[in-house]
Parts: structure tokens; sequence; C-alpha cells
């Protein structure tokens, strides 16, 4: 099964120019689902201790992976969404700037953790995440990602951790 | 294991008098979150058709679940989040209201459809799932749940439809 075909292209959204890889297609099909997952879980050390989604599409993955390898599962969300003691993190919008949230106890010191999310565009909210990981005491095993839109560079704000993405535009 | 002892309890959060049903405890404990999706996925009839999620923590049990039980993943997201043609409906907060969305396509008529969300509350947002996948045409199995707020009668919004929950407060 070529997974491409699942994903739905959407030309000039959310802006003139942008062409949006829309994933709820391949979602709601079981067997591009199972696969997709299937080959994430691949990437992943069978070693790792936890499993990290930022919310709200990396829930998706991250916890389907979670599930399957039998691991943890640790969500980082938008501000204001956590209700226990947290840190957070800032990073760069086009204009502006947003922050994403982690409990202090969701993960020990020396624990080694998986990043998941659906999408890495320009990287922001990866980088955001791996300090948010770093600063509890954990370290980023990998950073695994359904799509990677190549052009954005996402990659470049990410050195020195392994990166593995299944569908390169 | 008693998943309740998993789960944290925050008192006077987000207001005075309330007691938050923390499940982040549950979710980064491995065996607590496989036992939590496998008590969850055996209250779901084998022939149903897709699992649906609600926006944010219904995606992280919806999709273990689809992943689990081999069918496909439909996300009901809060609105302005979904890129292509979508319907949206309407429920009640406590001060204002809110709205939800899915895409015209998510559900094909005749399908048989499982609402997934960690917690019924008040029932307004699951009782907006179900108006969501109804207007599809498709047909609602069972919702189901990982904690119930008893006192809030959740389930009166619900009447006619199958209920599920595994932890009652």
């Amino acid at each position: 099964m070529d997974l491409k075909d699942k994903i739905r292209s959407i030309e000039d959204y959310p802006a003139e120019g942008i062409i949006f890889r829309d994933i709820t297609t391949l979602l709601k099909d079981a067997e591009a689902f199972r696969e997709a997952v299937d080959q994430m879980a691949a990437k992943i050390d069978k070693d790792v201790d936890k499993i990290l989604g930022i919310e709200a599409r990396g829930f998706i993955f991250g916890s389907a992976l979670s599930y399957k390898l039998g691991k943890g599962f640790v969500p980082v969300r938008k501000p204001g969404k956590l209700p226990h003691d947290k840190i957070s993190e800032f990073y760069e919008l086009e204009y502006g700037r947003d922050s994403i949230e982690i409990h202090e106890d969701a993960i020990e010191k020396g624990e080694k953790i998986v990043i998941v999310d659906d999408l890495l565009a320009t990287g922001g909210t990866s980088e955001a995440a791996v300090k948010l990981v770093e600063r509890l005491g954990g370290e980023v095993s990998s950073l695994v990602f359904l799509v990677e839109l190549v052009d954005l560079n996402g990659r470049d704000k990410l050195k020195g951790i392994d990166v593995h993405t299944i569908l390169k535009y």
C-alpha cells in the first residue's frame, strides 16, 4: 500500500500557495491507519521508556504507538490544559509565538523518550518538545513523524537527534 | 489492577469545590494504559465500522482502540481545525457555548460508529457528536468513556444509545 495515496492534498489551504496534507483520509481507512502506525513503530527502539505525543494530532499516532509497543504515553499540551505542576516552552509562529506544556512528573530522570507527531514542518514545536523532555532530565531517543515537509528544513532545528519520517513531500 | 489508583484527583480544580480527575498519571503507566484500552475495547461490538474520537483526550483512547480493533479512526475536532468540507454542532457550556466539527466524508451512510472520549460529564459534547454522526447517515453503535462523573447525569442526554464507562465517580 502506498500511504501517500491515502493522504488528501488540499490546495491553497490554509493560505494561497500552500498545499495542506490532510491525514483524515488515511485515519479513517483501517488498513492505512494500521500500516502507518506499524511503519512508525518499526522506527522506534524497543528499549525506550515512554512515548510523548504533541497535541492534538500527535495524540493520534502517539497513543496508538504506546499501546502497540506497551509503553506509557505522555501528552504535551497547549497552554492551560494540564491540571498539575508543569513547565512550558515557547516556539515561534509565522506571526507571534505559542507555547506547549508538560507535567513535571511526566518523565523521570534518565528515561528514554520518543517524541511523536503527525507532521514535521518548520520543527518549532518539536524543538520545544525536546527542550521540555531535557529540562525534566529525560533523554530524547528519537522523533518520529508520519509526514515531513522537506522544504521547510525542520531537521535543522533537531540536529544531533534521530529523526524518522515515513512520507516525504 | 485498580485503575482508579492510577488516576490523580486534584481538589479545587479548575474551580473551588470541583475535584478534577487527572488521567495523565494513568496514561504514563504502560500497564495501566494498556489495561484501560483493553477494558474499553471489551465494550465495543466487533462489527462496528469506525471509531470516532473527540478532541483532544478522546483522540488518545480512540486511536489506540482503532489500532487494537483494526477500525478506521474519525477525529471530531474543535472549530477551524478540519481542512475540508465539514458540518458542526453546538453544545452548551456553563457560560456560553462551543462547537465541534466533522468532515462530511468521514462517515458513509449506514456505518456503525463508536464514539470515544475520556470523560462523560454533562454529556453535552457527546450529544453533539451523536448528532454529527446521525446527520451524516451513520448509526451510533455505542459511546465508550474511561471515566463517568455520575452526579452530572450525562446519560440523560444520551438516552436510547448504549453508554459504557469503566470508572465511575
